[in-house]
């Protein structure tokens, strides 16, 4: 599956789809299991399968399950949409164009794949805190994953989270299973985390909530040794020393690739929608965390409905495409 | 669970929450989830357990789960709705009125639930034909479930599916399995099913498909022993010998019971929701088949959803209420 081509440039292949879906998260199989069961050819592009899920652990709010391996609820997802025979490239989609009523997609890999309808599902992109040392540490105790990498840090004396959602609350509680002590460092006075995360987090007894405070820098010499705080109220800074920083500070989306089709986007770059999930492009439809629709309020299954509902409206709209062509056309295209 | 009352009046209970759930399928399912993950007080009033998921036979489209029977699916919801102890009252809310900041609900059996946010998932409720005949053979030939009644019709001579969506095609698909003779009887010239079901439909052998055509009587003696359709297009009527009529021609919403409180409906009666699932009325929110959200794509995964948002907007709702509260306050209400 995961084949390294690398810079190995391959002789150009070209696909022909009815939908294209981007993405490979809860958002993209929900749209490609009703893309198939719609009859319609759907080709799904994926740097990795499963998405922001990869990041999760257990998922105890997807319906149905009580509790699940995130792992295993995105082999489960994988499974049923395989059933349907819906084919998958492990690539990514790095420009988008109009061609003729439909169009044309082009891969990092170079692969060209036609398609009267697109579905972007491709989720956020990590936020960093741009300080120094943020960049150099990373791998070397610098993680944006907490629940990927908490287990690295068993026994350390210390380690910093920084955040105020729920994968800031949900990290600190994790770590604090591993780490001697956490710090919680959030830039504001309250977390805007579900209260039974921030209540799981105050019930331990190792994690200092450090609130109303910026990191400003961290330091190091082969790998973390500390970080630099400044509390934003008092102006006081003080240095603390921790070997590691989960930095939990959430996402953005980055739609830059397919801006030059006009995109409408919110002040915060996620994309519009209306109606089915459809965009202000016609044929392009779009779902999950990167839509305008109840931002911020990212879960497997509204990701998942969006996903269907998107793949709902690019059947109506190739259907109503067929109904446009010339009367006394075999209806073939 | 299904005590019967009846007539017997209890003793005026009454019982005081944060978040009043008006329904018993998957969008109530996904609103008791969240907000039990949320740790708000939730009541659940609901006529079935279910709902319209009691009417399905195999679910093949609730990602992660490539086949299951609705039975199950729902046995699921439920067990991992009670797992955050959440409560389940078998009734019907007949009324909701003000009180104060929040809401009064009364139901049939005379419990009082007063609540500070009101989560409206009630589903829509069946259409009928209103031909004569329709009512009298109820339960005598008349269903308006194929996948409940269909193993009835076992070596029956023909039967009659009346509708041109999903549930018409699956009706007709599974009673050709044990009818005879099937007559699909549409009153427009083309389906709005899934092609998929349709397909379906036309590849059995035994299901005439009988387009552009109203029934407009039910015949029969003990039971139902025919019908009489008119043809629109050239106006001609005749009679088809059947013993049995699936009525499936949808839905509709019914919201008289909150209508005093100046809720906003679209022209089909459907609730505007916008946000994060309220309507107009503050404190009121809706989820599932009854909104005007992705209106008459009614799936079991946007249901639930839209289930899990609108306990997201009762709990932003809730919390901005004891800001709002005046300062000294202890917060409790």
């Amino acid at each position: 599956m995961s084949l390294r081509l690398g810079a190995l440039k391959r002789a150009e292949e070209k696909i022909s789809s009815d939908v294209l879906i981007l993405g490979g998260g809860p958002a993209a199989f929900g749209a490609a299991l009703y893309s198939a069961r719609y009859r319609l050819n759907a080709v799904v592009v994926a740097e990795s399968i499963g998405g922001q899920l990869n990041n999760a652990g257990e998922i105890e709010n997807y319906l149905g399950f009580e509790r699940i391996q995130a792992s295993e609820l995105v082999g489960r997802f994988k499974k049923h949409v395989e059933s349907y025979g819906v084919k998958v490239l492990q690539d990514r989609v790095i420009e988008v164009k109009r061609e003729g009523e439909g169009f044309i997609a082009t891969t990092r890999r170079g692969t060209k794949i036609d398609a009267k309808a697109v579905i972007v599902a491709i989720g956020l992109k990590r936020r960093v805190l741009g300080v120094p040392g943020e960049r150099e540490f990373v791998g070397r105790g610098v993680s944006y994953c907490s629940i990927c990498d908490a287990a690295f840090f068993k026994d350390a004396e210390a380690v910093a989270v920084v955040g105020g959602g729920d994968s800031a609350m949900e990290g600190a509680s994790l770590l604090s299973n591993f780490a001697k002590k956490v710090y919680l460092i959030h830039r504001r006075g309250e977390f805007r985390a579900q209260p039974i995360l921030v209540e799981e987090v105050k019930s331990k007894g190792n994690v200092e909530i450090v609130l109303d405070t910026v990191v400003t820098e961290i330091m190091g010499t082969k790998s973390v040794e500390g970080i630099k705080v400044r509390n934003l109220k008092t102006g006081e800074e003080r240095e603390l020393r921790v070997s590691g920083v989960f930095i939990e500070i959430g996402f953005e989306p980055d739609t830059q690739f397919i801006k030059s089709l006009g995109l409408e986007t919110d002040d915060y770059g996620f994309i519009k929608v209306h109606g089915y999930m459809e965009t202000n492009v016609k044929g392009m439809f779009a779902a999950g965390d990167i839509t305008d629709l109840w931002r911020g309020f990212r879960q497997v299954v509204t990701s998942v409905a969006q996903g269907a509902v998107a793949a709902h409206g690019a059947y109506r709209y190739i259907e109503g495409m067929k109904l446009k062509k010339t009367p006394g056309s075999t209806g073939q295209s």
